[in-house]
């Protein structure tokens, strides 16, 4: 088959617990899948405390997010500067979607 | 790079709030955006209350959903039978998808 | 038109409500589409108790999900070894995506 591309979707803290699941679920059957969890909204607070390697080399933080709760994002993680941008453009590429 | 076509799905009052917020932001960064926010559920009853111009003229409000809760669209916006299947078949036609 | 081919993801009680309304209404409009309703996280608690048989032939569960709740799909529900792959697996055969 081939490689799948796929974003994982969280806007809140429930989606974003349930994205991580999804995420090493995926990663079982899946392993060289590329999975983006892309995290926008309020999930964004809890994001920024995520230091699980397996997760943190797979996170999308949303710029615009970050500036209107004050946060930074830490080390390792990818910033763009807006989610649903970057979530819009790589569907164009022919990346999946999911929302968690 | 291409015109981008995306619409942003909100089901909840909750969702409805983040995309509009969404929508705001990607047009900052891509003015030229075609942007449709689909309305259905519960957000159905917030956003027939949207006056916002920038908003009201990308409003797509599903009629199913306005006839359960005895609502009434405003001015404006414009409306489609089943906002599920509105949402389906822009995608066969290469519209992004976003649920907020 | 072509057939759709639409999966209606539902990880959340309150969506897997919702997913059961917007699938009633599609099939109204589009009796001939492939509809899934694919469901993962709390709502698998919820789904193994559907018996309505416009619904369940339409059932997708996500076996990570059932076991991590020790839940058993009821008979004639499909079940997938996680519903996260499905969603994705799909869109790359051209399905499409809504988030209920």
């Amino acid at each position: 088959m081939d490689t799948l591309n796929v974003m994982i979707h969280a806007p809140t803290p429930e989606a974003l617990h349930r994205a991580q699941a999804n995420t090493r679920n995926l990663l079982k059957l899946e392993p060289d899948a590329n999975i983006e969890l892309v995290v926008n909204g309020p999930a964004a607070a809890v994001a920024v405390g995520i230091v699980d390697a397996e997760i943190l080399g797979r996170l999308v933080l949303c710029q615009n997010s970050l500036d209107k709760q004050n946060l930074t994002a830490q080390d390792g993680a990818r910033v763009v500067p807006a989610a649903v941008q970057h979530l819009a453009r790589q569907q164009q590429q022919g990346w999946g979607y999911i929302r968690a």
